[in-house]
């Protein structure tokens, strides 16, 4: 596996990867920890509410999302994530989706204090397997650059 | 409990809450789930990073501001999260660290389209034992109102 540097990103390209699928279990059981709201954790009640049967929980979906990108991204030489942008929940997530991400670098600038690095900024897109975006936001990551020799 | 609509909100109003205690156990089990990089699995290797030891991901740490004020809002009418922004991880989180959550009211206004509902804008800010900022954002709800008899 290539390692991946500041140097290395260009803007406007896009990739899509991942295929994750969101079991039941997998909903109730983080939701009854993170985020124990009935229409996350109790098949029953969730039928009766505005979801009309079970959903993630957002915090659950945005980790979904974190993990697609670190199995991809290994190699990136991340110095720190510095912030995240217009994060926007668009579409239920329900048992037995199949989630996709595509990762799209949308701006590049050097550091202005050190120039070893760069801020990279990506649109992250999660969609399911209808072509529904579930989950968008912008992130804003701080990548070395490639050593000189 | 009461239950509190668009119209108990103020601008202007904060409350900090919450007593999350982050044991080293909870951010290797998440973070080998969600988020398996050295320095938030492996002791060690962490201790070797530029983090010094280990630290909670930052989708673990988002999980906690949710779980804090769902605990908290559980009967705030809710009727959808529109967003969030400027989501900053500011500080690492370490094993053992105490987290509390100050929530303020920002901003408010009326729904364009349905006069029974608005939108609440709330600063989020998750501090540690020592008073350092770790996450903070801001967040877009939408509130019903009380319902006119």
């Amino acid at each position: 596996m290539s390692i991946k540097y500041y140097e290395d990103f260009t803007v406007g390209s896009s990739e899509t990867f991942g295929n994750y699928i969101v079991e039941k279990d997998e909903i109730i059981e983080y939701a009854r920890k993170w985020d124990p709201q009935p229409f996350h954790i109790d098949e029953e009640k969730a039928k009766k509410s505005v979801f009309n049967g079970l959903t993630a929980a957002g915090s659950h979906i945005f980790a979904v999302s974190i993990l697609l990108i670190m199995q991809r991204e290994i190699k990136v030489q991340v110095v720190a994530m510095l912030g995240i942008e217009k994060l926007r929940f668009k579409h239920p997530v329900r048992p037995g989706d199949r989630l996709s991400l595509t990762h799209e670098c949308i701006d590049k600038r050097e550091s202005e204090n050190k120039d070893d690095r760069g801020i990279v900024q990506n649109r992250i897109t999660l969609k399911n397997q209808n072509g529904d975006d579930v989950l968008t936001y912008i992130d804003n990551m701080l990548i070395s650059k490639r050593k000189k020799v």
